[in-house]
């Protein structure tokens, strides 16, 4: 299979263009007229859309159905939001059009992000970088007394896909304990699954530290509301680097306010970046980074390879990477 | 054995004066007139020093010899610089007085702590925690691309003991390439330990991290000096969770400046803290916290249980944990 007319919603930094270039010779490489800068980002209608075999980026689901001879999307996020609805798998099952995220493309990043955090936290890095105490001093052994030795707490990872999985590894030689919530087991996990009946039962009583890695659907919004942060243990470390949709964060600051929470640790938010003014900024015990979570030493190129080995694989009639449809 | 008299030279937290107190009922405990309030601080001679037959803390070296009933010392650090000497050595040898030093109520912190450091850097967690860049801009992905994948990366771990061991075990998981430099091989190292003849190509070739967790002594100071930074593989990170004497802290300001180093993070320094005034302080690339590596909630409490055991394991004739002489 050749002459594939392949769409790419985003502008490729000239490092990777060659290899995309390169990867795709034998087909026809057609470039948004304008380029998608970010995946959250809506993209705009492209009259070339139409005559597209694959599309690689962030392609409008509602252009999907005018695109007649479209069979493999390759979406450049781990995030499938605005692809992740009824009506939208029905099409694609319909049309038989592969869909694959780029999971793989981000969960090493993403589950060393988290474990930065927590680490940090455990380490108590944002104070202690920041201060100049002297040995000795009370200040000294109050700031050595905040450091939290991390054997034998529970950690709850909420969403469990390849970045918990990942995550579930890096923490196995730290002798806490792990379990994940996720909306459907499987059985294949690595580690204990809870399902919703005994998730609000794990919060009251056992999780030190819970991770969301909770994608953004219409299931997920304000996940974590005020029932939820009221409900969990004294003293729990809140991390988020799901989706900030997935969190109430009004909710959030009480709970950061009131002592019930310890601490917060979020690289993402709702809006992104939060206004200067958001109330969570001045929260002392709150840490926020930008959405990096997944970022990393060529990431463009890491996601064009990953691009490039699921186009050779649909070519060749193989299983797809991260394929999610 | 009972009716040992045991010297204290610190004053406990009345947290642990308990548990002190119980944990040593049979013998008496008999506190310094001045309490050292810092483990690197100089001890004051103490009149009642010469009748002790255990002392725990940081004894003062010279007053161990008058000292004729000294059987047990436990020191109350890791580190062990004001005893690590031939003299001392001999000293303790010809007299048959038991050393320990605390390293095992450490040694878990401290690998934290480095791992932290590991993390906190590969993530850039210092900027991406300051910043408040949007999705999308060209400082947003220049914030995810300055994120370094670890992987594959190579771990040079200066000085190899309990701390030493832990940090490899709590890195197995990243696939990282971790080896060792320790003064005397043991042969019984879980990872590879390298030598002097091959410390130097190690630092040239293949070492992405340094972790410096080098004790102060005559043998180590300076042992970071301008020509080891200079032959270091450019780009290389620099940590120290050992001792601030064990760098020359001018050559590595040098090469930070110029670039050969990415970036350092200090948990000791020479002196500490530094002077508002010194350099260090001002070198963006240079992270440090306050020699809090070893700090953990309840640190006193560890100190005195560690004690408390082998005080116990000292009275039956038991080998004593951590001995060092």
């Amino acid at each position: 299979m050749s002459g594939l007319r392949i769409f790419v919603d985003f502008a490729p930094v000239p490092e990777v263009l060659d290899l995309l270039r390169q990867g795709t010779r034998g087909h026809e490489l057609v470039f948004a007229r304008t380029p998608v800068t970010s995946v959250l980002a809506k993209p705009e209608p492209d009259p070339q859309f139409p005559t597209m075999d694959v599309a690689f980026g962030q392609p409008d689901p509602l252009a999907i159905e005018g695109a007649r001879r479209l069979k493999f999307i390759q979406v450049s996020s781990s995030g499938i939001t605005r692809y992740d609805n009824a009506a939208f798998r029905a099409l694609v099952a319909s049309r038989q059009i592969a869909v694959c995220n780029s999971a793989s493309v981000y969960s090493e990043a993403c589950a060393l992000h988290a474990l930065s955090f927590i680490l940090g936290q455990a380490r108590n890095l944002p104070l202690a970088l920041k201060t100049r105490t002297a040995n000795g001093t009370d200040a000294w052994h109050a700031l050595r007394a905040a450091s939290t030795p991390l054997e034998g707490q529970t950690v709850l990872i909420v969403g469990y896909g390849a970045i918990g999985k990942r995550l579930a590894e890096l923490l196995a030689p730290l002798h806490m304990k792990v379990v994940a919530y996720r909306r459907k087991r499987r059985g294949d996990e690595a580690i204990p699954v809870i399902s919703a009946p005994e998730l609000d039962r794990i919060l009251a009583n056992e999780a030190d530290h819970i991770v969301n890695i909770l994608p953004d659907s219409g299931e997920t919004r304000h996940f974590f509301d005020t029932a939820r942060f009221s409900a969990m243990k004294p003293g729990a470390i809140f991390y988020n680097i799901g989706r900030g949709t997935t969190v109430d964060q009004a909710a959030l600051q009480n709970a950061l306010r009131s002592g019930r929470l310890k601490a917060a640790w979020l690289d993402v938010t709702d809006p992104e970046p939060l206004p200067d003014s958001h109330a969570l900024w001045a929260e002392p015990n709150c840490h926020i980074t930008p959405h990096t979570a997944g970022g990393h030493t060529d990431e463009a190129g890491t996601l064009v390879r990953h691009f490039l080995r699921n186009l050779d694989r649909f070519v060749r009639g193989e299983p797809l990477v991260d394929r999610v449809m």
